[in-house]
């Protein structure tokens, strides 16, 4: 087993893992910049080091110093967290170099799902759905118009290299998709340092669908059940749930069977995710992307399965093989996760970095918060603006969406802006009630209006 | 439906019922004594009047003004969480004269298994296996000494309208028999009113196992499985886990039967609790005593079946089914709660009332807060100690164990003495990690000084 783990990470995930590692009996470091000095998770960890000024690039991706402390402190292990630099293949290889176990896949398998145009044609190899589109990287506009005239529009354009909401560009006519195939690409050249662009029909009407899946080294592959992101602003998650309302057990057994088949062709290791499209007018799903680290809203099914999804990433870093079989995985009721950042929703979600100056998370049955929030914490105005996941599990999605309501209803923060008021109206919108709905859900209605 | 519930209560189960309302949309009214007007339940209700001094007799006690505030503000149910009002048949006579539905058993069934030597002739009777002794109370320190020779000593003597801990002396021999049974009367008739006391043969070494029974207006009785509140100090328990480690399938089976014969044999509806001495070196089990309301560590069955114990007492309250049957009721995993007093650990659990300066309960997988505590609040040195539960739930003993050791670690309680490092060390306890142990296990280690 691993002895010591260093946390690359900081805020909500890196408490998350400090925790796993202390219920395992396995120490931790923590790691963090000159604006976290009075983190959480420096203050939960075994020990605590800076790595570096407030800039990220500086600190939470700054490889030499990172890999500097796990090696003056001893550890065997780094967890990295989502984010920084959980899915650059770079750092996955340094660390092993370094003879450090990067908690995590392979530097391989990180880099083929991170690569966009690659993890589609091993998808369409391995015989995973994926979207209708380009094989492989288009040339220039004129190949990419060419393509939407046989698929036709609207198409969407995608940076190989992007993710999480970035490089991404829908085209409804010619002139958008010439003018968003060169724009895609300078941009996609500056962010990532690769102009490689795809195109694929564009789905409208979809919900995010995606399933947990973790692997060992012995070749046993399992998922988890899925998870339903469909809630989204700008791309962003904002309220995910299992099981989704939106499958029947056929399309959901074939959805597992399909991110099982994907982690088995990039010989995957640890805890993934496998994203899809669900076209619910087709009941068909599409290949989106793998995402080759633990995600922000793993909570729900861990509610759903009783399964540890860190310490599972931990035990097989360690090489030990999974903890139970596809057979004995088992799901019970049902879990949402609401992301509560400082933000103004009544100012278009503008940031609201400051001082908690009063600090009390809910609690009681069916409530689990993650978070690194403490009263008097000051929210540095750098990083990522998400203060707290609170998880509500119930017997069912009506229970589950009132003990949500009522968690938030009692969640105190004081001091700064927050999009709870957001989630409380969200959460009592019909159309969200009914569980009928897509990914533009968010444009269409005004929740704060409502 | 009740509409709107008076919880006549303060403290976590105020809270916890409070919450049970707003996700059942039922509007609560809490109460308060003067010393509680910054109580947390005072905030979380949808309204709440002060019903008198801090005294608890002349506010949580008075039957009066608790009434007269649920008639004020139109409340048909009254919710007594546990103590206080909860075991009072003439509160529970009250309210139904006054058409308030009183959410817990008809008075009948209260007044049955309060008073123990009626509940002891009443189990008989039901074929619930009771510890041998005197039938019915003893006419005096006689009749006492002549039942113990016949069964040999030691023997305790219980006041039949005693409970919790209170009202119970152990003979070893013949004089302290005589002396015991006098006391017991006269201190019992000064505490209860009652001085009748029994006997019964004194099993010295045994776990207290209990087990959790529902049951509706419509002769449906089930229940969801045992808790063993094993560690105690001074009869007070102290932690409490389900499954018990010490039950096999057989017995556990057997207990449950039992504990529903139990209930049926007084007409028992809504949620209660029955009470075992398990004899472990004997593999028998007896009858100790029914607890006619929801009990402190109800948690640990809630996680462990995913039933809400405070929404069955209030839809049955409400006259509607239980919502499982005996085969829908299911198990999974363990959990365990600790109970958080303010008291100093290292000056013989002295009371530690004051404020509390600093504020952080536990998060993440696996845990449960319960608590009526804040930052900034006030412990008054009035009522009960106890300001938090923490309950841990996990795959298996050991998982829920290091779980609890994790939570309670990162606990913040600041301003007062908190029981806290007396869990960590017993959690660390070899013996209690062992899983065998009984309710002597405080008096025979000394855990602060392990």
């Amino acid at each position: 087993m691993i002895n010591k783990v260093l946390v690359a990470n900081r805020g909500e995930i890196a408490v998350r893992i400090i925790r796993a590692c202390r219920e395992l009996n396995i120490e931790s470091v923590a790691v963090y910049s000159e604006a976290d000095k009075e983190a959480l998770h420096v203050q939960l960890a075994d020990e605590a080091y800076c790595i570096g000024p407030t800039a990220s690039k500086d600190s939470y991706l700054n490889f030499t110093n990172i890999i500097s402390v796990a090696k003056l402190t001893d550890c065997d292990g780094i967890h990295p967290g989502y984010g920084f630099l959980a899915e650059n293949s770079d750092f996955a290889e340094l660390c092993r170099e370094c003879n450090i176990t990067f908690i995590g896949p392979s530097p391989e398998a990180i880099s083929k799902m991170g690569t966009k145009d690659v993890a589609r044609e091993t998808m369409r190899e391995a015989g995973v759905p994926i979207v209708p589109g380009s094989k492989g990287i288009v040339k220039d506009a004129d190949e990419a118009v060419k393509l939407a005239d046989s698929m036709g529009y609207p198409v969407i354009i995608k940076a190989t290299a992007g993710g999480g909401g970035k490089g991404i560009r829908v085209a409804k006519t010619e002139e958008d998709l010439v003018k968003g195939v060169n724009i895609t690409q300078q941009e996609a050249m500056t962010a990532f340092g690769n102009p490689g662009v795809y195109i694929e029909k564009f789905i409208e009407d979809f919900r995010h669908v995606e399933i947990q899946v973790l692997a060992d080294n012995f070749g046993n592959v399992i998922h988890l059940g899925e998870r339903d992101c469909t809630i989204q602003r700008r791309l962003q998650k904002l309220i995910e749930e299992t099981p989704s309302p939106a499958l029947n057990e056929e399309i959901r057994a074939q959805m597992g069977e399909a991110a099982v088949k994907a982690a088995k062709a990039v010989d995957y290791t640890g805890a993934g995710t496998v994203e899809f499209i669900y076209d619910y007018n087709n009941q068909s799903f599409y290949f989106m992307e793998m995402n080759t680290r633990i995600q922000v809203e793993h909570p729900v099914t861990e509610q759903v399965t009783g399964v540890d999804l860190i310490k599972e990433q931990i035990k097989v870093a360690s090489n030990e093989k999974l903890s139970l079989s596809q057979e004995e995985v088992t799901f019970t009721g049902w879990a949402m996760e609401c992301r509560i950042n400082a933000e103004n929703p009544e100012k278009n979600f503008m940031p609201s970095a400051g001082r908690i100056e009063m600090y009390l998370p809910p609690g009681g049955l069916g409530v689990r918060v993650d978070s690194a929030a403490y009263p008097g914490y000051m929210i540095p105005p750098y990083y990522d603006s998400m203060i707290a996941k609170v998880i509500t599990y119930g017997a069912t999605r009506e229970e589950t969406i009132s003990r949500m309501k009522r968690a938030l209803s009692e969640f105190v923060v004081e001091g700064v802006h927050t999009t709870i008021p957001f989630h409380l109206k969200l959460l009592e919108h019909e159309t969200f009630v009914g569980g009928e709905f897509n990914t533009k859900f968010l444009e269409k209605y005004e929740v704060m209006k409502s």
